[in-house]
């Protein structure tokens, strides 16, 4: 049966995460909300009036009876059953632990543009994103990619992967963040990552994966935009 | 063997959650930082040289050769060795998305005193905190409490609890949060709390479990202080 992808329909934004993992194992899904159930069927699931384990907010997978939310949490279920993290508990640790670490930078890059509140417009806290913005080009883009270099170079398999000899969620997850900081701070990251060869030939190497080409060629890859995680405001995007 | 925990000795922090969890487990552990080693041997651990799996931040966690980073990921370890957390897989999942939940809000929690840079002091972005914090108290906790007393009154196993009829890990870490935000912000927190009497009782309840109880009375217990990730500033404590 089917995966049903619960996640806002006009967004990458959290969902993509999950996206790639289903695209590059292959993996049958329905993108709901995308579909004609809508955010209505996303956000009945939320209410929950029937669920015993209802979400607290999208991206949310269901599969058969079972219902997961949390990123972080999908990527450690579909990792198990599609070989995408190590089968072994200190690897589907260690995966997971990087994974989490990706949900903090990506957490941080949200709150570029929105350091004050969620339920503002971006307009209504302009001044304290420029200010939160150029605090994290500065030290927080170069401490996590630093650290992500360090581990694809520290990696004892090696060939390029954060882990191990194959591909894992990791590894489609730390494309989507380059794809995502690129997208939002062209010129800051055509600056930075000069200083991160592995993790620019990782998204390169991820990016020619025949299913995740064919995906990112697809209408299901929903372009960036700026009601996304990553957003384009030019004014954000300090070079330095 | 004693685990051995790494975190910053001065401050609860997201430390708070491993230490509450291998208290109640009455798991021998060693607060390494809090130690002779002090700051030193935790850095050295960071750095990583030698290590394959280097955590990117405090706390972690080593259990002989196997170290593990990342609040909610530590916590999946324990929680299956002690019977802190459903053995089935579907239970192990929910617990972990609800462990995650938590965690999102404690980083809100962080960033109403830090909502530009967590390098900056708080003096350095208070006005923002201020914004910051009223969203937080408004918006943020309402919902996040909303959500979690939902759970508790839905859980099909009844009695208190977060999940099924043993306290789990997540149950610690909901009172962790309720002392939290009782501490940063006494005001709101006397107003809001009214609305969610399931998630006090679940607080006193934890608080009065034996291993807890001697816990919180020890020296082990740092005071709550404004180094940590809950902090009492009087003028971010709306109560509106």
């Amino acid at each position: 049966m089917a995966y049903q992808l619960y996640y806002w329909p006009g967004i990458q934004g959290r969902g993509e995460f999950v996206r790639l993992a289903l695209e590059e194992a292959g993996a049958e899904y329905v993108d709901v909300a995308r579909g004609r159930g809508g955010v209505g069927a996303m956000q009945r699931l939320m209410d929950g009036a029937g669920a015993t384990h209802p979400p607290f907010a999208p991206p949310f997978l269901k599969d058969g009876e079972v219902l997961i939310a949390q990123t972080a949490n999908i990527l450690l279920y579909l990792g198990r059953r599609h070989g995408l993290a190590p089968r072994d508990e200190a690897g589907r640790l260690w995966a997971h632990q990087l994974q989490l670490t990706i949900a903090d930078i990506v957490d941080e890059a949200h709150d570029t543009h929105h350091p004050i509140a969620s339920a503002l417009y971006y307009e209504d806290q302009r001044e304290e994103a420029r200010r939160r913005a150029a605090d994290f080009i500065a030290n927080r883009v170069p401490k996590y990619l630093g650290y992500f270099e360090g581990v694809i170079e520290r990696n004892p398999r090696g060939d390029g992967y954060l882990i191990g000899r194959r591909v894992s969620y990791c590894d489609l997850s730390l494309f989507q963040l380059v794809a995502g900081l690129r997208y939002a701070f062209p010129r800051a990251m055509a600056r930075l990552e000069r200083g991160f060869p592995r993790i620019a030939a990782l998204h390169d190497q991820i990016a020619a994966r025949p299913n995740i080409a064919d995906y990112l060629k697809s209408k299901r890859r929903i372009p960036f935009n700026e009601q996304g995680i990553f957003r384009h405001y030019p004014e954000l995007d300090v070079a330095r």
